[in-house]
C-alpha cells in the first residue's frame, strides 16, 4: 500500500530536543543560542540536542535555502530541513474533507478537496483513503518519505487514545479513527480536534508564535476554542477542552445538541443562526449565505440575531479572559465572513462581562481557510512525528 | 525594625535548581533520580544544582529529622532544610487577619489571628505590621533568618507588581501593598491573591500533590478558583484568572459588585446568600449562620436559597471542566460549612453542563481553615524565594 519510503524514527530521545526542534521549527533560522533561549536550555544541551538531528537530516546549518545570505551574521544558523520529511494533514467537516501536502516545515505543497457524501464512519474513511493515496502519489515525487497522517475533527477527541469520543455534525460516537486509519493508510496517524490542531499551527506559525498564553477562538458550525497555556496546548485530562461553544450564556436561552440550554453555540452556531433567521424573519433560511444576505438587507429582526449571537460569542471569550487571563485571543473561523454584523457586539460583551483587568487582553480577527485548518491536523502530525507521541498504528 | 538575622539570597540561579528544589521541598525527602524524574530533568542537571543548595544548607542529605531511617535504603537521600530560613504568611479577609509563621518547608510554627476594625488600606497596613512584629519576635527564639513575607488578598491582585487592583471586599483600589509592606515591615513581600496563594500550598503539599492539571474552587464570601495547568498555576498575562465568581450563570439573575447580573458569586456568594435568604423568609437574617439555620429547620423557602447556589457553582465547576479539563476540581472555602445544603445540586449541575468526557473529573471536597490560606500566602513568599522573583521591597 505504500509507495513513498518510510521515515525512520525521529533522533529526538529527550523532551529537550524535542523543544530545541520547535524553537528552530518556529523561529528558524536560530543561532544555537538563540535556540537555547527560546527553549529554555543551557548551551550545552542544545549542541547536544543539535548533533544527531544535524547528523540525520532534519537540521541542517545555514539560512534557509530561498533566504539571502545576511553579510555580518556568523554562519552559525539551524535550519529545519523540510525537505526531509512529508506529512499529511486531513479536516473533516460536515460535508467535505480537506487535505494537505505538506513538508516537515509544515508549508503547503498540495492541498485538495472532496466533498463527503456520507457522514457514517465506514463511507468517511474511505474518502479519507482515497484522498491519502492522491496526496501520496503528489509525494512520490520526491525522496522523503511520507512521515504521518493528522486528522483533525470537531467534538471530543481524545488524541492520546486516537478515539473520537463524540462528532455532533458527524454524528459519531466512540469512533477508533486512529487505528482505521492507520489500518487503511499504512502511516502513523494522529487524530486530534480540529481547534486544537489548528491551534498548534498557529503557536509554531501564525498569531500565537512566540505567545506564552492564547486562545484561538473559531466561529462557525461550531464555536470551538483552543488554548494554549504556560506555552503549551491545553488537552484537557480526558481529552475534553476549549469546549466554549457549551459555556451558557442563557439558561433560559435555545434547546443545545448537548443537552443544556443557551450555549454559546446553541445561539451563535450556523444552524441554531439559521433557525434564529427562519423564525424571525419566517422566510425560508437553508443556509447561512442567506441568513447573511437578510441582515445585510436590513429585514426586520434580522441583524438582532447576528446581535445576539456576537453578545454571546463575546460573552463567551469574557469567560476565557476571567479563568484564564490570556495574552491574546484570536478570532477566526468561516464566520468571519459576517463578523461586521456582530464585531460590536462581541466587543461590547467582551469589556461589559471582563473581570477587571482581563478586559486588557489583545482580542484580534484572522480569516483561516479550511487549507489551514488540514495545515493544522499536518502540524499534529509533525509534533507527534517529533515528541515520539506513542502513535496509533505505524508505518 | 528587624529583629532576625537576614537570609542571604537563594543559591539557585537556574530555573532547573528551583524546580528540583520544589519537587524535593513537595514530595522529599527524595533521591537524586527521583528528584531528576519528577522535575524533568538529568541526573547531570541534578547534581548540579543539589550541590549549591547543599552547601548552604537549603538541602541537606539523609531522611527527615523524625522519619526513621529505612533499612536497605541508600543514604543518597535529598530533602529540605526546614530550619534554614523562615518565612510569614498573612490572609486579609474583610474582617479579620491571619497570620502564621513557617519553616522553609513550609510547616506551620506559630498562627495568630486578629480582627480588622477598619478596612482601610492604612489601618490594614498597621495591623499587618503588628502581627508581623509579634511573629518575628516568635522567629528570634530560632537562628534562622526570616527570608519573606507573603500577603494575600482576594480580589484583582497583580502579585508581578505587587498590586491590589481591586478588592472588593477591602473596597480597595491599585493599592501597591508589597511595597507599602516592605517599607513598613523590612521583609521581601509578596503579595499574592489568596485563592491562587491557596493553589500553590495545594499543589505543593495538598490535594493537588503529583498534579499537572487542577483546580480548587473556594466557597464563601466570594467563589474564587485557583488553576493549575501544566503543573503551574495560572496567574493571567494581566494578573487576572480563575475568577470563576463571574462566570455569568444567570443574565436575568442578581445585580453584582463587578457590574454583571447573575454572576456566580451574586448568587452564591456568602451576602447574596444572606440577602435572598431575607427577601425569600421575609426574616431579619444577619448572617450566613443564621441563613444555615434557616435552610435546615427547613423554614419554607429557605433550602431553595442553597439549592440554587449549589446550582451555580455547579454551572461554574462545569465551565471550567470544559474549557481547561482538569484531573481534578478541589472544593473548599468557609461555605463547605453548609455543604450538606447544596452538595447535591453542585454535583447535579456539574454532571448536567459537563461536555462529554469533562464529566469524568474527579470533584470532591476539602476542608482548609483560614490559617492554610495563610500558609498559602507563607508559600507564595517561599515561592517568590526560591525563584527570585524580582521581589518588591527586600530585607
Amino acid at each position: 500500500m505504500r509507495s513513498t519510503p518510510h521515515a525512520e524514527a525521529f533522533p529526538a530521545h529527550t523532551p529537550a530536543a524535542a523543544q530545541v526542534f520547535t524553537a528552530v521549527l518556529s523561529h528558524g533560522p536560530l543561532t544555537r543560542l538563540e535556540a537555547g533561549r527560546r527553549a529554555g536550555l543551557s548551551a550545552a544541551a542544545v549542541t547536544k540536542a543539535v548533533r544527531p538531528l544535524l547528523a540525520a537530516g532534519y537540521l541542517a546549518e545555514g539560512a534557509d535555502d530561498d533566504a539571502r545570505p545576511t553579510p555580518g551574521r556568523p554562519a552559525a544558523l539551524v535550519r529545519v530541513n523540510g525537505e526531509r520529511a512529508l506529512f499529511l494533514g486531513v479536516k473533516v467537516t460536515g460535508g467535505e474533507l480537506i487535505a494537505v501536502l505538506t513538508d516537515l516545515c509544515c508549508r503547503i505543497r498540495v492541498a485538495r478537496r472532496r466533498p463527503l457524501p456520507d457522514r457514517a464512519p465506514g463511507p468517511v474513511l474511505a474518502s479519507i483513503a482515497e484522498l491519502v493515496q492522491e496526496l501520496l502519489a503528489h509525494a512520490a515525487e520526491s525522496d522523503a518519505p511520507v512521515a504521518g497522517l493528522g486528522i483533525a475533527v470537531s467534538g471530543d477527541v481524545d488524541r492520546a487514545e486516537g478515539v473520537v469520543r463524540y462528532s455532533p455534525f458527524l454524528d459519531w460516537r466512540d469512533v477508533p479513527l486512529a487505528d482505521l486509519a492507520a489500518t487503511t493508510t499504512g502511516l502513523p496517524v494522529t487524530v486530534d480536534h480540529d481547534v486544537r490542531a489548528l491551534t498548534v499551527a498557529e503557536q509554531w506559525f501564525g498569531a500565537g508564535a512566540g505567545l506564552a498564553d492564547f486562545a484561538l477562538v473559531t466561529v462557525g458550525t461550531g464555536i470551538g476554542c483552543g488554548l494554549v497555556v504556560h506555552g503549551r496546548v491545553v488537552a484537557g485530562a480526558h481529552g475534553v477542552a476549549g469546549e466554549i461553544g457549551h459555556v451558557v450564556v442563557d439558561p433560559a436561552g435555545p434547546a443545545c445538541h448537548c443537552g443544556n440550554r443557551g450555549c454559546v453555540e446553541a445561539i451563535a452556531g450556523e444552524s441554531a443562526i439559521v433557525a434564529r433567521m427562519r423564525a424571525v424573519t419566517d422566510r425560508h433560511v437553508t443556509g447561512v449565505t442567506q441568513a447573511v444576505a437578510l441582515a445585510r438587507d436590513g429585514v426586520p429582526g434580522a441583524r438582532e440575531v447576528y446581535e445576539r449571537a456576537g453578545e454571546a460569542i463575546g460573552r463567551g471569550i469574557a469567560t476565557v479572559a476571567n479563568l484564564l487571563g490570556p495574552e491574546r485571543v484570536i478570532i477566526s473561523g468561516e464566520g468571519l465572513a459576517a463578523y461586521d454584523l456582530f464585531a460590536d457586539q462581541i466587543r461590547r460583551a467582551f469589556t461589559t462581562a471582563a473581570f477587571g483587568s482581563a478586559a486588557r487582553c489583545d482580542v484580534l480577527t484572522r480569516p483561516l481557510p479550511f487549507e489551514e485548518w488540514a495545515r493544522g491536523a499536518a502540524a499534529a502530525a509533525i509534533q507527534s512525528f517529533i515528541t515520539h507521541t506513542p502513535g496509533t498504528g505505524q508505518g
